[in-house]
């Protein structure tokens, strides 16, 4: 599909991509580029075979490929942009995969003016809680889906490019405009993150006083393992994304106030009625996660 | 261990407690108890094997046993123990399995006067979504965690026949208090289920307008699967431990208040810290969890 492709950042999205770009044959040549401080986890890249080679300096990184990804931090979107600026090229096909895509446009059109035509926005829904190169795998994308985020001045070959990239490495691709992406994924992934972090910093400083942790069943393991998520990339998601973040806190509080208000009163009818409807809501969204 | 076990309410864990009882001999026979509409249930029961047979009048299913281990739902022990009163007896150890000890405690002493010295409260920190016999299993308390709340006049040797015949199901047996068993759980267990059901309703509904579970991810699934929790038996335990519930929503709400101010104040650096909080808290969690 690309002769060179340069992944900036090679941890696990990054790192995965280029595992699987590799095993089916996607690409010819890979480079990785990062910061200085990013070189262990580069030198490791490169003996893993992950890339073929690596680079501190964005115009070698950059130079004859005619493909970037950039897979860093959401945060640390708008500096890579900058640093690629002096070598933008029409000839090259440029895309992401951040959580959160309005941040990125508002960023792109600091830097740009306008977002390039040849940057197109996607994001992989796919992940695990371990992050570096050393956790990226060439299944993480299989069967996964896969967000591009267009916009009215996109390129069409470019979007049509990328598309076809993440489908043969494995992602099912939906478009979605950026706005509706941001809320979509505020609710179901950003507002989640927050509770889990939120419960468990809270129970924990209780299990400092008092052991409560050592009771815990595996119910309470699953629905706080996303707490274990790499905290910096998510201060930086919900950092950038909290427009749409607030509102629905806000809307969670309503919701806790309202149950705890059933409780009060012992509406056990109205309470149960909270209940079973999530249980059903929860259903449909098994029902399509495993279609 | 006894020769004639009654369960009352042969569900997933009444059942289970039947299969791992028959299955290690420690028990030479097994009557059901239940109430009429829980017939077919019973049937299913005696078919399968889990009891040997079955009564829905008390007095005959109380007959001659020698332990009576109540494992219907919490809302429903006032009134098991109301049939059991006229057939109470000296020679006979009782046991419950209920996920909330005050209410019992204050159900058996509106009935008894005092909680009777021979009703040994317990409750197996096991359980699965789905309910009834059909769910039971042999392996559902195999180094799964039992507490034993023993009361001020408990009878030693009934205490330690419970104790016995928990780690005989397999179970590791920890001892505690009502209260602090009642405000362990109401954090570690009903805090978050409250919490799975409060997310999932309020998306559910905004599922119903905007497709957004479509896109959620395995994260999702995994933070939301005790929202499929029997919303029946958690209005009933949220409902009985309401007054250790209802100070734990207060201070959850304080905490999702404290991170909505810090996203906006762009405070990310407090952000950061409760996250990587949360995150050490949870290796906490899970270093025991898994010892």
């Amino acid at each position: 599909m690309f002769d060179r492709l340069c992944i900036i950042g090679v941890g696990l999205i990054g790192g995965s991509i280029a595992r699987t770009a590799r095993q089916r044959n996607l690409v010819k040549h890979i480079t990785g580029f990062g910061r200085i401080e990013d070189e262990p986890n580069l030198q490791t890249a490169k003996e893993l075979q992950v890339v073929d080679d690596y680079s501190l300096d964005i115009a070698t990184a950059v130079q004859h490929v005619d493909c970037v990804i950039i897979a860093t931090p959401v945060a640390a979107m708008e500096g890579v942009l900058l640093q690629l600026k002096p070598f933008w090229s029409e000839q090259v096909i440029y895309s992401d995969v951040g959580s959160v895509k309005n941040s990125v446009v508002t960023a792109a059109e600091r830097i740009f003016g306008q977002v390039p035509d040849n940057l197109i926005l996607a994001h992989p829904i796919a992940g695990a809680e371990q992050s570096g190169v050393l956790a990226s795998m060439d299944q993480l994308f299989v069967n996964k889906r896969l967000i591009i985020t267009p916009l009215e001045n996109s390129r069409s070959d470019a979007v049509i490019a990328i598309d076809n990239f993440w489908q043969q490495l494995g992602s099912v691709v939906y478009m979605m405009d950026v706005q509706h992406h941001d809320s979509v994924f505020a609710a179901t992934s950003h507002l989640p993150h927050i509770l889990a972090f939120a419960l468990v910093n809270m129970l924990g400083h209780r299990d400092e006083q008092s052991d409560i942790f050592k009771y815990a069943a595996g119910g309470f393991k699953d629905f706080t393992r996303i707490a274990s998520s790499d905290p910096t990339m998510w201060r930086d998601i919900c950092g950038t994304n909290k427009h749409e973040i607030i509102p629905l806190l806000e809307q969670l509080k309503g919701e806790l106030s309202r149950i705890q208000h059933l409780l009060e009163i012992d509406d056990l009818q109205q309470l149960f009625e909270t209940f079973a409807y999530a249980k059903n809501a929860r259903q449909r969204f098994l029902d399509q996660f495993e279609n």
